[in-house]
């Protein structure tokens, strides 16, 4: 498949890459370092996510170039990383006909078709890793600003190494990104060590919800109120849903945020053989075994009883 | 000054093993993976920790033959592990009589003239990484057990490869030995997640002790009390310290931990340039740039602000 890829970039003199909306490290820095070594190769590419580039990845070297309207953009070819089709990378069927042919690249395990090419692959543990692949294949030079946005998808997607779809090509990736000029400390300190205060506020408020239901399952609230009293936004709450994991008799951990009067979005993490991506899907969502997001119309007990009840099933 | 370890290890038949008092991941990572491929290679073994293996490192193979007492323990050659000297290890200046030859591994900063063969480089992240490399050089074989050993010493010094003393050879000795089948999520679910409810408990009282000081300096607090009050011990602090950096303004985090009536522990860490080993010493102890401990006698409130105005000198 990967030859595929290969063969896609080589017959392509224009590029434009999207990713999935919310955009997390592994999607924006899978993008910008793929974008940054066409470049590099002397082709055109131009990035593009409707949600735009988070505060906590603003450190990416090369993201702020993101677009945030697909309107005007052309390319040979479309990427779609980091996902499997349009929709979850917020495109609007109409644009499509401006890409000669379209390549998708993922580690989700969520089913579609849609890609005149598709290297979709579950047991590759971040899209960071495909694009070193692919880098690695066309014998492009990896930077050291590739690197670091390679190795922040990385971090990102396997924890720094922590969870439980490390391999030992992540180690070694990350190994060669650290002597391409990647600082693995910058990197960390970006994910886990930028929290302000306030952020930090929020968080000693979503662990005070902290709720320990039966079959090791908790649920933890950040309301829009919460939100609020402490002047932070959704993205600070990330990942909060980890924390009460470090917890052994715990196997599964929800955090539940509200986007709306009456809308609710879950992020769920589990641990070892637990597969959380099945009860995802049931709402709405999708995502790996142990991390997955979804959501909900309705009152956060409502979410809260509805789930509970289908993760019960698998605890 | 590796060679002399090799020449050494080969002109030997017998070993003892000492590592430091309050033995880390690293320290027991180390003795263990180097005891078993001692035992591997026909040699025969044995460790020493005055402290014993505290329940957090049971899962680590072979640490269980730790022994707690030097009595009757002779070898051909002493190796002392992760620290310079026989007081660090707990080592009683008369057994040193017992053993041919002392070999000292560490890569901690603290000075120290104890050894016939010192090899003691602080610009390794583990010593984990030097047993590994010792290893490589004689030949041996890596069992899964070795590996997760010493895939534990580093993950522990390193922080799964987010501290600023992760180097790639770090992350390349980490693929070796996930690859020798060392399994990453289960040694950071040992390292990270199997805190248990009380330990949570425990953590909460500690955060909530938490106080921001000048300078990006905070401090938290642990008391034989709070112990007493959750059913925990002083183990159970372990990794308390790090949660504040969390915070970007912070610089510096401090844990102190009662021991006795008038008796406290600090654990410090700081990031980036910050170098906190020289304050330890000041305190009867020592350690790295961004990792270190120390002691005092006196109440809580004079060990807070004799510390934090030494620390405020250096951030």
């Amino acid at each position: 498949m990967i030859e595929d890829v290969i063969r896609a970039i080589k017959s392509s003199e224009s590029f434009a890459i999207a990713t999935h909306l919310n955009p997390d490290g592994d999607a924006l820095g899978s993008a910008t370092g793929l974008h940054l070594a066409l470049k590099g190769m002397g082709k055109t590419s131009t990035m593009f996510n409707r949600d735009g580039v988070p505060e906590t990845y603003a450190f990416l070297p090369g993201a702020g170039e993101t677009l945030t309207s697909m309107e005007g953009i052309k390319a040979d070819t479309l990427f779609i990383l980091d996902c499997n089709n349009p929709e979850r990378a917020g495109i609007d069927e109409k644009y499509l006909a401006n890409f000669g042919h379209s390549v998708v690249i993922d580690h989700h395990q969520t089913e579609s078709s849609f890609g005149d090419v598709r290297w979709v692959d579950p047991s590759i543990p971040a899209t960071g890793i495909m694009i070193f692949r692919i880098l690695r294949a066309l014998g492009a030079e990896v930077t050291e600003n590739i690197a670091l946005n390679l190795m922040t998808a990385i971090a990102l997607d396997t924890g720094t190494f922590r969870y439980s779809n490390t391999t030992s090509e992540a180690l070694r990736v990350g190994a060669e990104l650290t002597e391409a000029g990647a600082k693995p400390s910058h990197i960390s300190d970006n994910l886990y060590n930028n929290w302000s205060m306030r952020r930090f506020e929020l968080f000693q408020m979503a662990m005070a919800s902290l709720e320990i239901m039966d079959g090791g399952i908790c649920f933890m609230k950040v309301s829009t109120e919460m939100n609020e009293q402490t002047g932070t936004t959704q993205p600070d709450t990330e990942n909060f849903v980890n924390f009460p994991l470090m917890m052994q008799e715990l196997k599964v951990s929800v955090l539940l945020k509200q986007a709306g009067p009456a809308l609710w979005r879950g992020s769920i993490r589990s641990k070892g053989e637990v597969d959380v991506s099945d009860v995802a899907e049931k709402f709405e969502g999708g995502g790996h075994i142990n991390a997955a997001g979804c959501k909900f119309e309705g009152t956060y007990e409502d979410f809260k009883s509805a789930l509970f009840s289908e993760l019960s099933k698998i605890v």
